[in-house]
């Protein structure tokens, strides 16, 4: 079976029990978590997230530069107040370089890019970079707090980077 | 409290019960998820996903066009070999115009901006658009299923678009 119909199937027991069809759409903890797209990492149960409570904006890597818009959208429209970045160890944008990809993609698919792919290769610093991202943007609030979590997937622990 | 700190304490407790810190990086169903960050929707337990099962890529609307970078890594690096895409009933994204929301981060922040928002007016086309943008993307692979749901935020129930 195609994980699409497993998908479709598994739905079938999640909303035959749910309970929450009345939440308002803005997030009622007015937070806005962008992580990566890691199957390991579930952002909702490692950080308690229960459904209605925030925006959850997901990539490779977690980066910020992709997350713009949506962030623009969380806090304009839907009221998002903090942001919380989370990457995690043994991330996959650590193994490659970006040239390395855009040689890949040429080869297999007869695409030639420029595209950036956000690789890097010091994850705390990767941290860093996204918060301070986010902070700068012209687009973003100011005066919000920002904070950035690296995800440890060997012990499931998240620990702050400063 | 911000919130934050709150999920720096409720992890204690995911952490303190943490048993698969032996997954492997690839998604062990080869399946890639876009999905909307709406806060109300929890893709894993909405579809029944499990630590280390799928690469969840979130967005405002949970577009395509955001999302291209991470389906190239997904697909190049990571060997997923099937999208699913969820929208959902309700989304913000159908609250508003792109003219609207420029006037305001202009009015707001002081900030002028030609951004595209990928707002929508419509929301099963939405879904067939986003298909439609992955299945002709030529960075990402051809033959491939990709299949395009709406999430019902007052049932639950997730309903594939034909």
């Amino acid at each position: 079976m195609s994980a699409a119909d497993e998908f479709l199937q598994a739905n079938q027991g999640y909303a035959a029990n749910f309970t929450k069809g009345d939440l308002p759409m803005p997030p009622g903890r007015h937070v806005a978590v962008i992580a990566c797209m890691d199957a390991r990492l579930d952002p909702a149960r490692a950080l308690g997230l229960e459904e209605g409570d925030a925006h959850v904006i997901r990539n490779a890597g977690g980066r910020a530069s992709d997350a713009i818009r949506s962030l623009i959208i969380s806090q304009q429209l839907l009221g998002t107040r903090e942001v919380v970045v989370v990457h995690h160890t043994d991330c996959g944008m650590l193994t490659f370089g970006d040239d390395q990809l855009r040689k890949q993609v040429e080869q297999k698919l007869g695409t030639p890019t420029d595209m950036s792919f956000d690789s890097f290769t010091d994850l705390a610093q990767s941290v860093r970079d996204d918060v301070t991202t986010i902070k700068s943007s012209p687009y973003l609030l100011k005066d919000i707090p920002v904070r950035g979590f690296i995800y440890d997937v060997k012990t499931g622990r998240v620990s702050e980077v400063q």
